[in-house]
């Protein structure tokens, strides 16, 4: 039985916890946050401790915002053990030396009321050495069916193609949402459209798949929907995309 | 048994055709089209005719580019029947007077190469009057289970939000392709991750959907983002987008 330290109890956190919670050969021995009082999950209770406080275990998980990875890993209070950083944009050796390094980072949109099948999360896994690297390969594994080796340098430019797919995209969404709520129409007449934008690049490259107005160059739609537009940064983002299709043709 | 004259053979027309064709009530007479010679679909092949020759049909459905609605209506030789349009943006009275009018708007991204199961796509009807409409709704309830009233005005808005969430959506994938190419990252590692963004709003609202370093305010990361992106429209977009995020919080 391996053991793992969890640090942090955000989005990632909860999800890798509820993940890794159901495999046998590995057990949650704690789950380390900075102040106690802020959780209020029942599940997780008698896991939590204070970091200062965590015992030594095989893989310790961090899972925290991007800018407090570095102090966690330095209050860490064990040495010569696997830490590993979950995150997209953080590069390895922000990680503290008192450890072995690694990044164990999975690459999908975690939402605490929304589940997940872990199964299919791409897994983006480095580390210092070769032994270390399958440690991480062999929970990986377990974990999902999508396990990749990635260097930081191929994280980094992953995590930002990954908020233009993810991110943004969900906010061309909220902008979808507030137009159809403006006009008195549900937003659910969307929900189709959206799903299948998302599923005919499994067939299609996207560039195959674009459609609509700006690759046509139909420019008589163009100016009726700019003039459609009344908020000002909606109207920017119409005009900008749109100017960027159509050089990318 | 009703007929029905298709007029265009696109994308649109294309996946219209595949849906009647599978409906016992319903015959599709002839498929309409400007010039002849551009067709070589061989299933299509023995019903085309040029638009002057078309027969009366009990619906005529025109599913051509929006700039060529009001020509192909005029041309259509017979007179008092229904014949209404399929686009998401043009108004109901580009269609010729001479005939009753109507619209008939699959709110879905078609590609030919694409499969489309068009019982979930969202089917928009307008007509002048309510026998007209009710022609409509009869055809549209054996095509899909999605059929909505939509006005004109209505009509325009929607396509407009549509163009937000699909064709814009599609062209940041696009983007994070191109970023994955480019820095020998295969894309499919992205795709778990764009069909949990589109899966999510299934039970999430955009808004409280919004995750990535715009809704965190982590300027770091997004400093970090900016000096990556080397391409000047992306880059753009990537600041635009994060602003908008930013400001509908």
């Amino acid at each position: 039985m391996k053991t793992i330290n969890l640090i942090g109890w955000g989005n990632v956190a909860y999800h890798l916890f509820s993940a890794i919670n159901n495999l046998n050969n590995y057990k949650i021995q704690n789950i380390g946050v900075r102040s106690l009082e802020k959780i209020d999950d029942f599940f997780a209770l008698n896991l939590l401790v204070q970091i200062d406080d965590l015992k030594p275990a095989d893989i310790t998980l961090i899972a925290v915002l991007d800018r407090a990875i570095e102090e966690v890993a330095e209050k860490i209070p064990y040495k010569n053990k696997l830490v590993v950083h979950t995150s997209g944009t953080t590069a390895i050796d922000v990680l503290n030396n008192k450890n072995r390094k690694g990044v164990f980072y999975p690459l999908q949109t975690f939402s605490k009321n929304k589940e997940v099948n872990f199964k299919e999360v791409p897994l983006c896994l480095e580390a210092e050495n070769d032994s270390d690297l399958n440690e991480l390969k062999l929970l990986a594994n377990l974990l999902s069916n999508n396990v990749y080796e990635i260097s930081s340098d191929q994280r980094k430019s992953l995590h930002v193609a990954a908020v233009f797919v993810s991110n943004f995209t969900n906010h061309l969404y909220t902008i979808g949402n507030k137009i159809c709520t403006d006009n008195n129409i549900s937003f659910n007449i969307l929900k189709p459209l959206i799903n299948e934008t998302a599923d005919k690049i499994r067939y299609l490259s996207p560039k195959e798949a674009q459609t609509g107005p700006a690759i046509r160059f139909d420019s008589k739609t163009i100016e009726k929907h700019e003039d459609f537009l009344k908020n000002p940064i909606f109207k920017e983002i119409y005009k900008l995309i749109t100017q960027s299709i159509q050089q990318n043709v």
